[in-house]
């Protein structure tokens, strides 16, 4: 394929997140036909990247940095101009910052297009006047505050469940053996939606007027675009949407008429 | 990464067909973690590919056999070992056996996996009892006669639709401009899910022990294993099967436990 005419993804982390987002990419595109839809190479290898959670918090564990740096190159020789990482973890600036470095240092041409910047610029330009947002995610990004640090770099407050409620309902939702989204997702679990549903109710009660669902599972229990009047930010769906502006912008579907957000009075 | 390493997945013949293979193979892995997936990697690139149906109908329409070539050698360059073709059409004898004997002639390795002669040999080896085969597809591979003359060869009998139910029932399940699969498909209307258990019902009622849901948007409105005694076939979970099974057996899920066939007397 020619040099920078698609789409990559950098998948594996883990593999149903990497074809997510190629089904994103598909279904935020605007295409009549499947000779409209855009070119996309999805490169899954899970067994060759060390845990990125693992090496955030013991820096002397194996680094997911040089496996990384190889598969950005394996996407880009196979055509890819711009690549997205579905993978939250993978974006903490002690993962993200060398690996574009170690691109721009092998003459790479390759965009990294950033997950936590895009989303918090998703935000900003689709509900303006959203000033409280709600993130939803592991225990490691919410100690790491990879949502928290961007938003705040934008000028936008986080709202966070408190210690407890992020280890006995958030955490769980995700990772409970039995009823966990990586535990059962297809179909989804009622209690793994029940649980989502209260701790959204309990960042509304705080003053969230948004929120982001800041790991990859969490829209498989809430897939609706809003709840209780506040939308739902989906970033794998905001990194689709990137991924399309960056390569092909004309073939970006609109999105949908936003509803007026919480802080207006439903009519 | 190394050579024949990887599952290739030719994909675009679309786009989500493409993903949903890759997401069967995820599904189809025993994996208790990330790491323990399979390196999978995906090109999809619809533009490329002239349309199967249009050149299997007028021979002098542009082939898309020499862009099945250039893709299936990309894949092997990337790592592929053995790749699937999650496309009924892409498996007619004029487009698929000049595909495979155009690869040995260059050289390749590549394995490619046949989902409908899979698809036959899966039936053979689970349902050992089943002697009449329904069989569900667009009008084009029904008048191909595909899967019909695969399970011929195989000693098994087709049960296919009448001309009317395919042409008023089956097509437009997946072809409706309003209500079909390929216009609405997140979530599948309750329309095509009424007409495809319409189609079920009159195969069955023609003496048909399994279906063959042979189009790759039908499991999508019938994604239960069976109905009403008969095994539901998706050829591309078999496909996805086949491809751990050709790569990495040790890997392959075992099959749930097989329902006994409407031939035997439910108890």
């Amino acid at each position: 394929m020619r040099t920078g005419s698609s789409i990559g993804v950098l998948g594996g982390m883990g593999p149903h997140a990497g074809f997510d987002l190629a089904v994103k990419i598909t279904n935020q595109t605007r295409a009549a036909t499947d000779h409209e839809h855009l070119p996309v190479v999805v490169l899954s290898v899970p067994h060759t990247i060390p845990d990125r959670s693992t090496f955030l918090l013991d820096r002397t564990q194996p680094s997911p940095i040089p496996a990384l740096i190889d598969l950005a190159q394996q996407l880009e020789r196979a055509g890819a101009g711009a690549i997205g990482i579905p993978c939250n973890t993978a974006h903490a600036a002690p993962i993200l910052a060398p690996l574009v470095d170690a691109l721009a240092a092998r003459g790479s041409k390759i965009r990294v297009v950033d997950m936590i910047q895009e989303t918090v610029r998703h935000i900003q330009e689709t509900y303006p006047a959203v000033q409280r947002v709600g993130v939803l995610s592991t225990t490691a990004v919410y100690r790491l505050r990879l949502y928290a640090d961007a938003l705040k770099a934008a000028g936008l407050m986080t709202v966070a469940p408190d210690e407890s409620m992020q280890e006995t309902v958030v955490n769980p939702t995700i990772f409970d053996a039995a009823w966990g989204l990586k535990a059962q997702a297809h179909p989804v679990t009622a209690a793994a939606r029940a649980h989502l549903l209260e701790a959204i109710a309990a960042l509304k009660a705080q003053g969230a007027e948004a929120i982001i669902l800041g790991c990859t599972e969490l829209p498989l229990a809430v897939p609706e675009p809003a709840v209780d009047g506040l939308p739902m930010v989906d970033p794998t769906v905001v990194l689709a949407r990137a991924l399309i502006r960056e390569t092909f912008p004309d073939k970006l579907r609109p999105l949908p008429a936003v509803r007026p957000t919480s802080s207006v009075p439903d009519v």
